[in-house]
Parts: C-alpha cells; sequence; structure tokens
C-alpha cells in the first residue's frame, strides 16, 4: 500500500479489505487509495483521511476528479441526523466538507429534521436546536466558510422542488426494493428514504442552479442509500436529466471502548462540546493496543491497529504524516508505552478542544447567517 | 322524509339507508337530511343536491353550521384528479364549492398532480395540462371566483409547511393502518395518502392564514381517508393544534349504462367539453326506468328511481323543485314516456353545454390568475 500512495500510514490496509471486502467485491466499489496519484495530481495534498486510508472506498471518484481538473462544476452533498451531540466521528466528515469547500467544490449540507422528528421520534424543538447549535455551530467552528456555493438546509424548510422530487421519486420505486435495504418499512421511512434520495440529487436540478456532479462522503454502511440514490437517478434520467451521484466511502471512528463510537454511548465518545478535562479523562480511560505488562510490551511492541488513542491520532490529533509515523514505530517497538502515549494525546486533545470550543462560542451567533430553521 | 325538509324529492331515500347504512351504522356518519332545517336558518336555501337527497350524510357539518352561524371562519377543501376529462360527476363537486364559496366560505381546492403522476402512473404534461385547462378552466366556466379567500395549488407546487406537514405526519401513523384504507401499498401511495392528509388538514395553520373550521365534500367511498384525517388530526391537536375537519357524503354519478360514471368511460359520460350534439346523443341512448313496452309503461308508470336520465335532472338539469316533482309523477303515473322524456334532457342538456361552453373558452384565459402551475 505505501508504495502505491507515498509516505502514507495505513495500519487498517488488510483488515479494511477483509471488512469491507463485500462492497468491493460484490457491489463495484473500487479502493480509494489507487485514486491517490490521480488526486494530488488535481488537488494537492490529499486530506489526511485519504492519505492514511480512513476514507478507503469510492463509486466514480475518479468522474469528479476528472470534472474537476476539466472546470466543470462540482458539489459535495452530506448529511447529519441532528439526534444527538456532534461528536468525532461527526468531525471526520466536517473535515471532508471543509476540504472540499477550500477546493472550491459547492457545497449542501442538509439537516436531516424530518427524519430525526419522524422515524428517531425526537421531539421537533429540540431537533432544530440541536441542528443549529450542535451541528451547524461546529461546522462553523470547524472552518466551514459561508458563500454563495455553500448551502445548508433543513428537510422540512427547503424549496418547493425539492419536495416535487420526493413525489416524484416515489413512481418509480417499489416497497421490495426498499424494504431490501431498510428492512420492514413504516410510513416514516418510506418518507425518508425518498427524502434522502432528494437530499442526494436535487444539486442537479435547474431550480437549485444547475448541473454539478456531486459526490456523497458517507461511512461504510451507508452504501445501500447511495445504491438507491443511483437506481432512481437512472430511472429519471431521461425525464429529469439526474445522473448518478458519486460516493466515498470512509470507515468508522471507534468508541473508546472499541466499540462504536455514537452519541448514545457517551463515556466512549468524545463530543466538540466536551470540556476539555471531561474529554481527556475519557481518554485516558481508552482501549489500547498495549499488552498485558509493561515488561511483555517493552518486549513485544504494543499494537496501534487495535488502538483507540491511536486512531485518534490519524482521524484528528496528528496531521503531520512523519510524527505519526513515529509515534506507530516506537509504539510496535515498544519505546513508547500507553501512559505516556494518553497523556501526549491527551494534551493535544485539550489543546484543539480549547482553541475549538472558542470558535464555537463565537460561531454560534453566525449560525443563523447559515441556515434558516424551520418555523415549526 | 318529505316532512322532515319541506318540498324535497328524495326518491332514493329508502336505497341511500340500504347501500350506505354501514356508513350510518358502523361509522357514525349521519343522515344530512336532519340537518336541513338547519342549513335552510343558516345558510338560506339548501343546495338542490342537499335538498334532495344526493348529500345524505355527514360528520360534523352541525359544527360548520354554528361556526358560520358565530362568524367564525370556515373553509371548504376539495380535490381533482387530472387524469381525465371534467365530467358531470365532477360538476356535482364544483356545485358546491361554488355554493360554499357565495355564502362566504374561504375555498381551497387541490390539483392532485402528484397523486396522478406516481400512483397513476400519467405523464407529468399531461397532468398539468390537465389539471389547468379541464379542471381549473371548468370551475371557473361554472362560477367558481377569484378572491382571496380562494386558493388552488396544484400538490407539486405549493409552499414548504404543507410539505412539512406530509414530513411530519408520517410519524403517527402506521403502515397497518394505512394499509387497512388503501390495500397493500406500494411508496407512491404512501406518499399519496399522506399528502391527502395534508390537503386536508394544512388550512388550519397559522402559515396558511391561521384555523378555520373545516368541511370537505366527498363521494360515500372517500370516508376511510376522512377517517384517517380525522385520526391524524387527533394526534396532532397537542402539538399542532389541529382539529378534526367535518365532511358531508354524497352519491355518485350514475353512468348512462347504470354503472359508474367515469372518465375511462366516455360513451356512459357526458363531459363538459363534449360537443352539445355528441352529448345529445350520448343522453338519447342512456338506460331509463322504462318499461318493456308503451302499453305496459301507461299502465305501470316508468321507475325514476333507476332512471339516469332523470338522476341528470334531480343532479344537473332542473334546480325547480316543483317542476321536478311534477315530471317524477308525470312519469311514475304513466303520463310521460321515455322518448319525450330524453328529448326534453337532451333540449335543456344542450342548452346548458351551449352556455357553458362559451363560458369555458373565456375561462381558459384566467386560468393562470388562478394558480400557479409546476415548473416541471
Amino acid at each position: 500500500m505505501e508504495q502505491q500512495h507515498g509516505p502514507v500510514i495505513d495500519p487498517w490496509g488488510t483488515a479494511v479489505r477483509l471488512e469491507y471486502e463485500k462492497l468491493f467485491q460484490y457491489f463495484g466499489v473500487k479502493p480509494f487509495a489507487e485514486l491517490l496519484p490521480r488526486v494530488r495530481e488535481a488537488f494537492g495534498e490529499p486530506l489526511h483521511l485519504m492519505r492514511r486510508g480512513v476514507i478507503f472506498g469510492h463509486r466514480d471518484f475518479d468522474k469528479i476528479i476528472e470534472a474537476y481538473k476539466s472546470g466543470e462544476r462540482v458539489a459535495l452533498v452530506t448529511g447529519f441526523m441532528p439526534s444527538g451531540r456532534f461528536h468525532f466521528g461527526h468531525k471526520m466528515v466536517a473535515d471532508q466538507i471543509i476540504y472540499y469547500q477550500r477546493l472550491g467544490f459547492e457545497v449542501f449540507v442538509v439537516i436531516a429534521d424530518a427524519e430525526a422528528y419522524a422515524v428517531r421520534k425526537l421531539p421537533r424543538e429540540k431537533v432544530i436546536e440541536t441542528g443549529l447549535y450542535e451541528y451547524v455551530a461546529n461546522l462553523i467552528a470547524l472552518g466551514l466558510e459561508k458563500n454563495k456555493h455553500t448551502h445548508i438546509y433543513f428537510q422540512t424548510n427547503y424549496e418547493t422542488p425539492y419536495y416535487r422530487l420526493i413525489q416524484m421519486f416515489s413512481r418509480r420505486v417499489t416497497m421490495a426494493e426498499m424494504e431490501a435495504i431498510y428492512g420492514k418499512l413504516e410510513p416514516a421511512k418510506v418518507m425518508a428514504a425518498l427524502t434522502q434520495a432528494a437530499d442526494i440529487l436535487h444539486p442537479q436540478l435547474e431550480h437549485f442552479g444547475g448541473f454539478r456532479h456531486v459526490v456523497v462522503p458517507v461511512g461504510a454502511d451507508q452504501d445501500p442509500h447511495l445504491r438507491l440514490a443511483r437506481d432512481i437517478a437512472d430511472r429519471f434520467e431521461h425525464e429529469l436529466g439526474l445522473q448518478r451521484p458519486a460516493s466515498t466511502y470512509h470507515r468508522f471512528q471507534t468508541g473508546l471502548d472499541g466499540n462504536k463510537m455514537s452519541s448514545s454511548r457517551p463515556d466512549y465518545t468524545i463530543f466538540l462540546t466536551d470540556p476539555p478535562e471531561v474529554a481527556a479523562k475519557k481518554l485516558m480511560r481508552a482501549l489500547t493496543g498495549g499488552r498485558a505488562t509493561v515488561e511483555e510490551q517493552r518486549r513485544l511492541g504494543g499494537e496501534p491497529e487495535k488502538c483507540t488513542i491511536y486512531e485518534f491520532y490519524v482521524y484528528h490529533l496528528i496531521m503531520d504524516d512523519k510524527q505519526l509515523m513515529k509515534i506507530y514505530e516506537d509504539c510496535r517497538g515498544g519505546r513508547l508505552l500507553c501512559g505516556e502515549d494518553k497523556r501526549y494525546a491527551a494534551e493535544l486533545l485539550t489543546k484543539f478542544l480549547e482553541e475549538h470550543q472558542r470558535r464555537l462560542e463565537k460561531a454560534k451567533d453566525k449560525v443563523l447567517d447559515y441556515v434558516e430553521p424551520p418555523s415549526f
């Protein structure tokens, strides 16, 4: 792997292939690593998440690169479910949004308030508040800029042709197809699925500014939704001129106990609004790739592949590949022990959060410049 | 029956009760006839369709009467599926719209283009064209006035809070409930059903001008939809302040062969755009309540209850109850034979259509003053 794309650390190389083999083998998702030279040529330095194999797969991203190189319009579409607090798993998506925005991509960010309300059954007011002051505010604090090519919207507060798409899409999708993706469906899920397809495809419409090539960065489990959106695009190619969206696939961020990072597991999840000392404490308790004893670790070395602290470095805390490589090797070689390593990570995390939270306070005042919330 | 509400001819009194007994007995629909004295007191002369038992049932229409008397805001909501040409079955609904409009009711007319496109699978352009130049144009020609309390809209071209309702409603409806009403559901039908609920309930929202009492005049087979809308109103009473809509139920217009009048059976359906001579010819072939021979008819009398010509008088062609009564009795008494009767009906129909079609030509130029069509 390293040979293919320069000074890259991809400790999961093999693991990813096993974990996501199905996507590659049966569903036509292609390895992202193969595109890195072309990414570098077109965009300059790839995002750290690209260089490090966190973004591991894609569909049609080569077309996005070509479109960008030819000066055609390109847009990123992504969304957040305003159902909990903004954590480092979300930050990984935010980093991608901001990377593409700086390259000149147009940006569409949907706050999936309809889905949070109807499927997750959260209260409306809570959902709107969370959308604004957790999701949009953190995006701004992380560096999302406001410009005429940045569109943030709530699913329940957008323009009429978006809703027309939802209505129209329902014609050419069967319940059987949807149930193959979503399982047994209640009306709220039918609505949410059609709405998600409109989220992905509407930026191609004349009403919303005319055709752009669209890329959707998602977690690996989201591919069925992308396949549905691609199928719908095919079925409306003739009638509405829709084209298939491209997509990229990233690994999940692991929770601090080695399972999933999720708002619903706050002890193992670090939120960008956690007081730095609280976040640092969570990190100090995190699962590492350490051995049973110090002696053993000095002898055998640690296992960064299993270490949630190391993952934090890779995803968020260390941008310099050489520094990351050194930590990797020191850990592997038994020279860097977990206690010291955790203290260093906690230091970086504390510094990050302090700065971020200063920006976040200011960002909260700007939220309503970026997005109009629903009136009810 | 006649004693209850003055000089009324209700030839179907008994038949209606048998046919729609279930609605009365199991579903709480009440006989409209019982309200006629109060209708007369509040509104003045009842619409001929009310006087004659064509509108035979209601839910909560007494509340509409009371609200009207108290000077509270009242609105009618109804819709048309732009899937075929406008015929005399549609005119019956138009007559009700215009009756209520003249009383000062606000009027909401939805052109169900989303449903025609997604469920009936008709082409978009055709649906929009039909909505405008069949439905809206005929409504105008029949007397629908344009004022600030008249709202005609396409389902795919309305304001955002209407779509927000559709999204929100999906939260509190189960697939099992919907399938009990609609049978096995495809996504398009789920959308259409939730959209219909929004059509009925949105006039209560602040965004659309604030609360009004709403009445929905429908055919007898539409009650399940009303029950769903009432259930949804109950479930959103706390959150959105929605109240149950009232409804009235009318008999269908019979096709000229005694079966259903429908655009899909043009030989037995009279369209308001039929050339008068074509319409007259259809009428001359219509099923009547005549006997096998002239001799028999003179002796036994005709059976207006079974006569589609007589139904045309009742619904459309004769507004004077005394004149209608005389025809009824002459037919019953064997003094009026079918040939003569048909010629008379054809004469009235021809006259009606000639005048209507003159107005229709002018109405077509005004359509876009009444409603904004979707851009795609």
